[in-house]
């Protein structure tokens, strides 16, 4: 792997654990054991390294976005879909949960971010129409609209929430919690359940096999 | 007003409006006027402080229940309860917008904290159940669990939500938006709206006047 996507990975992984206030470049480099010159030479700034898993971000939102608009037709490929996205928020989870503190330090930041927002929001408003479109929700634009974004602060919002949880347990947080993540997608199934359609509202609700679910997370 | 509750509200505003990373113990005895010195006769640490907000925003939440205890028999009470609660989220948005970095930084302050986000969960599971004993939810006690978990995300988390949606519009945010309460308090009416009994139903459906809207917020 080169020294750059290094970088990004050992920030990313760093900042998911001690937060983005609690980790600094130079600790970063030592957990590399490259010199801050070498750390430097590739990101000038915190504020750029950042930036760049922005950046990363982006690109598998929009990965994400291609496999999410082929059609859903089972419950299976719906809950899959959701585990994705979930996963995906995990994956990046100091966008969200650190993204006060990230744009007061830096305020440099706040356009990046902005188109961040946007893409996910974009992608909560075509998750709800290509359920609509595919006949498995019932609900007219006002209540798509509505879902959406509620959803979206759902998604968005969880990964940051479900660490509180466990740092309200007054447990260690280093550990991904997957049954976090099972019960952040029960949450979404349960604010569209009531707009299923009759027709598929049986199949929609039946629990998900357990194989679906170790296969997702 | 005592010295002590004027640094606790001076604390307050400044990491409302700059988070808790961006104000120092120092700049609060600043920005009053007083000698560092003074400040520490008071709070002789920064956790010590966000500790005393915590116990403040934990009596704020007791008198909150005590309101929310009586029974709703209108949409306009209904609409009420959900805007003292934004409001209370609001008053205290430093502590859970700023929780990651504060619990990191700060690991003895988990358990305060702990209590914190029991309190909030066991208000929303109240409001929930209270919704059903006035009649006005027609829900079972697992769509309860399930309706008071999500309303504990979306209250907890729409505040700090509600920022970053500023932040991502690039404007400052030193202003709290009122439209973002209203916006707030339509999510949880459009999360309640398919639990309402079908005989109340049309009344809590209808938009709340403007004059309560006003009163409220």
């Amino acid at each position: 792997m080169k020294t750059r996507d290094r970088i990004l990975l050992t920030a990313l992984e760093a900042f998911s654990a001690r937060g983005v206030a609690g980790v600094s470049t130079n600790q970063i480099a030592d957990e590399m054991e490259i010199s801050p010159g070498n750390l430097h030479y590739h990101f000038n700034s915190k504020a750029e390294l950042i930036k760049a898993l922005y950046l990363c971000f982006n690109q598998d939102i929009l990965s994400y976005t291609r496999t999410s608009e082929r059609p859903v037709r089972t419950p299976q490929e719906l809950w899959l879909l959701l585990a994705l996205s979930f996963q995906l928020l995990a994956k990046y989870r100091f966008v969200f949960r650190d993204a006060s503190y990230v744009l007061n330090r830096y305020p440099e930041l706040r356009r990046p971010f902005a188109t961040l927002l946007r893409q996910t929001r974009e992608s909560s408003q075509r998750f709800c129409r290509g359920l609509v479109a595919s006949g498995i929700l019932d609900a007219d634009s006002d209540t798509q609209e509505a879902l959406a974004q509620g959803l979206h602060l759902q998604i968005t919002q969880w990964v940051g929430y479900a660490d509180l949880l466990q740092l309200g347990r007054v447990t260690h947080q280093d550990e991904q919690d997957p049954f976090a993540l099972v019960e952040g997608i029960n949450q979404v199934l349960h604010r569209l359940h009531p707009y299923l359609r009759p027709e598929v509202r049986e199949a929609f609700t039946k629990p998900v096999p357990a194989e679906v679910i170790k296969e997702a997370i």
